[in-house]
This record gives C-alpha cells, structure tokens and sequence, in this order.
C-alpha cells in the first residue's frame, strides 16, 4: 500500500477539524501506559512514539525507534525521541518551536495526560493556550475511524478469512483428540497465526476450559488445564492483519448438564437477537438493551458489554453497550464484534462471539465462529 | 502461601506511610490503560480492580470479576465493580462513604489520574482534600517492592531455573536445527514456559533474526523471518512465577563479520563492566554511566537504559540508567535486569541480559543466559 495514498488523507481530515476548531497543534502519544494506535493510523509507525500535527497542515513525528520509522512512518518530518531526552514535555515545547507556533495558540494535548504532567505543561508552555480535555480530537478520530475505508475491509476481509481457516482447523484437531489443554489451543492460534501471514494476535489468547470458563477474562489466559473435556470450553482470540486485529469467541460444549444447556441455548438465542437488531440507523443502546432484557427475562445478567468495534484496536467505535451515554449509530462500514456471554461459578461460562461489517441493508458476517459440540 | 501472611503485612507498611502522611484514604486503580500491579502486591487480585485504603487499616477491593476475586484476592472487604457501573469516581465516592471519611480528609488518587478525569473528581468531592501527584504512595510502594522479601527471592529462584532450562532446551535445539525462524524459537518459549508451571510469560516474546535484530524491540514481536542464520540473532523472553517475571535475552551469533564480531566484543565487555560494579552502597546511575562510557570510547551508543529491576512488572525499582534523576541506591534483595546492547542498521544488533541478585558482597547470579555461537 503507497504510505502517501493511506496517511496523508487522513491527516488532511484531522487538519480540517484543526482549522475548525482554531486549534494551532495537536500531540498524541504511543507510549507505554500511554498506548494510542491513532499515531499508528495517521502515520503507519507501529508504536513507541509521539505525533505533532500543525494547522498548517506539516506533521512531526518524534519515534523512540528511529530505525523502524524509516521502514514504517508517513510524516513530513521525523526526530528521534532520545534528541528529547524521551520526555514528552520538552518534546512537545520543540514541537511548538519547529511548527514557529504564536506563543498565544491553542494546543491540544492527549485526554490521558496526567494531572502532575500537565502541570508541567504549563510551566514549559506560559502564554500558550493548552486544552487537555475527553472531548477533543480523540473522540473527532474515533469517529473517523469506527467507519472503515476499502482498504480497511479488504485487510478485515483476509484477517477473517484466516480467522475462519484456523476455526475449521481447530474443531478438527479437536475432534480428532489432539487438542487437549487449554496451552494446545492457545499455542496453536498464537503459531498458526504467524505462519499464516498475519501480524500476529490482536490481543493475548484466552483460553479456559471447563474449570476455569466462570470467569469472564480467565486469568491466566491459558494453562495446562483440560480444554474440550466434560463441560464449557471458551476459546477467545484475534488475528491481526497490518495491525487490523479480528475478535472471535468459540464456546466448545461436551457432555453438558440441563442447566449448562439452558445458558448455552440463552447466549444462542442473544446472538441471533442481537444480529438481527444491526442495521444502519439504528441506535447502537437499543441493540444492547434487547439482549440484556432478554438475559433478563431468564433471570441471567451479563456482566460485559454485548460487543465493540474492531480495527487497530481490539476496542474502538462504536459501542454496544447498554448505557445512557451511549450514543452511537450505526452506519455502513463499520465493523464490530458481537459477543453474548453469561457465566456462573459452577457451571462455567460461554461466549459466542463473531465479527460483522455493518452493510447499506444490514450486516456482511466476516468471521464463522460456532459452537463446537464434542 | 497463606494469604494473610503474604498480603496484610504489606499494607500495614502503607497504613504506616498514610498515618505518617496524614492521608485518609489512598486508591489504586489496575485496569485497562492504567495498569498498576500494586493491587496485585497489595491484595493479590491479579488485575482489572480498585483497591482502596483507610488510615483506619481497612482495605477495600473492587473487582471487575468477582468470581476471581474470590479465589484470588485477600482484603477486608470487596465490592464487585459493576455495582458502581464501572466507573472509578462513583466507587471512590462510594468508598469514602463506606470508611465513613470526616468530609475535610486527604485522598490520594493514582498519579496517572487525568486531568479531564481530575476535574470529575474535584466535582464529586467537595470539600475533601484530593492528592494527585507523581510523589505520594507510588514512590514509597517503588521504594517497598524494590527490595524482595524471602518468598519473593524463592519464587524468582524458582522462575530462574526453569528459565535456564529453556535457554539449554532452546540452544540445543539450535544446534540441531530443530529451531529456524523467529516464530520456532518464540513458540518454544512460550508453549514451554506453562507446560512447565510457569504463570505465562512476563512480556510478550520478542524473537529478532538477522534481518531484524538491528530494532531495540522488534516489531512485529515475531514473524517467519529466519532466526540463528548468518549474524546477530536477539531473543529477549521472561517467565512468570506467580506473577514475578524473569527477563533475560540471548545473542544467537553465526559466521559474523569483523564489524559484527567487534560489536558482539564491546557488549560482553560492557556486561562484565556492568556486573563487577553491582553490590550495596553504589549509586545505579553511577554503574550505568560506566557502561556508557566504555561504549562512548568505542563510538558507540546504547539506545536504552543498562538495565532495570524486575517484579510483578517487568519494569520496576531501581532504574538503571544514566541520568541526574536516577537517584536509586544498589540494597541487598534488589533483583535486576543487566541489559547491555548495541544496534545497528546493517550490522543487526546483540544484547546480553541477566537478572541478578544484589547480596551483602555484590551478586548472585539468578539467570545464566549467553551469546550462543553456531
């Protein structure tokens, strides 16, 4: 993909917001405990950096990597991170200098800044005027980014294929008894998935067999423990493909009591509620909402979300839960994990969970996870 | 480990600081974004929780999974997460209601409290005192976890040796060419590291052959690429033992150049320099600066800090790097990661690390992990 083609039209969409808002320079930030894949999606560095973007419409951007940003990065300008002494303060006050910004501009800080370094923002930057505020350009990027552009399908296109591909291997390396812990599911995703072309894993494997499926996150993510015994299995996991990262949820059910039939039949019959509830135009809340009245009419509550977006994070716009302020709709292009779940400490848990391309009519499935009866 | 012996001790130390401080109330928050594996130290809720402290000597654990916290967490009262619909200042509101705070008492909030964030706080607490500042109750937990107790040192004699068996594993894999590209040796890593009890692995994995190696960390962690061919091979892996993650890299070296040889030399050089200056009394940055001397002299740079301590996180107290801000004195029980490297574009890079113990006389040496030549 030509870098020039993917990055610079998105930065022209955030420096157009810039002029709107009268806002002179933006900072973002990829930092450990300061994770932002935004920097990654205006200027293709993977990580470990900062970005300035300039209402005169130049971009910085300062990588910890200077050596990986050659092979990776789309920025009119690049300095490495160790010529700041990797501090995001004096970074930023450079930043404000090479740009030759008016000692009176608006410069628009990360939301995760903290309160003791924001203070010393404003001692570096007297006269400046910095906002460092929740609705300012992040939620301007989520929105941007929740809807996909071609070439952003296409990359979800083959990371669901792939993601299929390892599915159809695993129920047969299952039923063939040759996966048999919760570190043989894990392992063969985490290995498949880089021999098959892809980043690697979205986010961290989890794996939890029947003694371990009660939680909603098992924690650890996998262990030596039985998976596919007497029971409910759950097998979360995403593949990334340039980054994309896929979100997929398998339950695999043997040999199950009444009770741990009933939860499985209720999650069923939640996924195919919540499918037939997406649509454009439709108030994200409201689909959320139908599943958890439905849990509830069975006396169940579940105690995550009923899904998320996907894309270079494995939770971004829009969001499926039901909540007051959430106020997403839902538009062609996005792409979203829906994941109906419901656990119980002695029955265990299961999650179904697939990813869907909201279309002009309704959704494109892009993932076929299933339940996997042994 | 019982686990009233292991985790009210060390809240006691911090009820201590708190009554010393005059501050009522401390919160800590793990959760996604802001990490903090304090809790964890504190309670033994392996993550995704709040902990919050009375001067009064009361805990209070606020879980995102209840389930777990049951098996997990020691605290003299929890409160599932979801009851405050997940959001941080209503359970801190809460909270100081259920420690019945006096309304003109201090509240020390995380440091990495958000600005935005720290307005909301300021708005649902009139009245109290709120704290938010990078020098409260972090430093002196740092300061605390620094230096390991008897069961801490055990586990990490634990997590050493099976860290060793897998370097001897993986080397003689290597020579008989059972392991060949970067995604071989990782999955070894990370598939053996739980068949043989470890936890998981402390980090992700980074697997780096000849054409990739020259990147401080490789991105992405792993691929197909070749790993042990011709030149510098970096593989850099930690295993966790109930939580305490090694962390060490090896240099995988085959039929190098001169240039290559020569920067192989000055990294076991500078390693050897690193380790005859560790022991009680001496400064860290000071260590540190002589490693970066010695490769100064060479024309060399080292992109990142000679080491770092290890613990529940990978990073932890003292830093070892050469910087006026590095004011960390070596103790006996601080367990360190010693991490000379060099990196270059065309040659590939090589790191040596090892995590040491630091004893009355000097060191002992946990983990033995080497430059491999094939």
């Amino acid at each position: 993909m030509p870098k020039q083609n993917t990055y610079k039209p998105r930065r022209e969409r955030i420096y157009d917001w810039m002029a709107r808002e009268n806002i002179a320079m933006v900072m973002l930030e990829d930092t450990e405990g300061r994770r932002d894949s935004n920097v990654r999606w205006l200027s293709g560095q993977p990580g470990n950096a900062l970005l300035f973007l300039s209402v005169e419409r130049k971009s910085l951007l300062v990588p910890w990597d200077i050596n990986l940003a050659k092979i990776y990065a789309d920025a009119d300008h690049i300095l490495a991170y160790a010529d700041f002494d990797r501090m995001p303060v004096k970074a930023c006050r450079k930043a404000a200098d090479f740009f030759k910004l008016p000692s009176d501009s608006k410069i628009e800080l990360p939301p995760v800044t903290s309160y003791p370094r924001f203070l010393k923002f404003i001692e570096a930057f007297g006269g400046f005027d910095l906002l460092c505020r929740d609705e300012g350009v992040l939620p301007e990027l989520e929105k941007l980014r929740s809807v996909k552009d071609d070439a952003e399908i296409n990359l979800y296109r083959r990371a669901a294929a792939i993601t299929d591909d390892l599915i159809d291997a695993l129920e047969k390396l299952l039923r063939q008894g040759k996966i048999r812990t919760e570190t043989d599911a894990a392992v063969f995703i985490d290995t498949e998935s880089r021999k098959r072309g892809c980043e690697g894993t979205g986010f961290e494997t989890l794996a939890a067999g029947p003694s371990r499926s009660f939680a909603i996150h098992a924690f650890p993510a996998y262990s030596g423990e039985s998976f596919g015994g007497k029971g409910l299995s759950i097998l979360d996991f995403g593949l990334a493909c340039s980054g994309y990262t896929t979100d997929v949820t398998l339950t695999v059910a043997r040999d199950l009591s009444k009770a741990q039939e009933k939860l499985l039949a209720l999650v069923e019959k939640a996924y195919k509620l919540a499918l037939s509830g997406l649509k454009p135009g439709t108030s994200a809340a409201d689909v959320a909402a139908a599943v958890d009245k439905a849990f509830a009419k069975a006396g169940k509550a579940m105690p995550h979300a009923l899904g998320h977006g996907i894309g270079l994070d494995p939770h971004e716009g829009p969001a499926m839960r039901n909540r007051d302020d959430n106020h997403w709709v839902l538009e062609p292009g996005m792409v979203i994990a829906v994941e109906p779940g419901l656990y119980d400490p002695l029955l265990g848990g299961c999650r179904l969970e697939n990813d869907v391309l909201i279309t002009e009519n309704g959704v494109e499935m892009l993932t076929h996870s299933r339940i996997i009866r042994l």
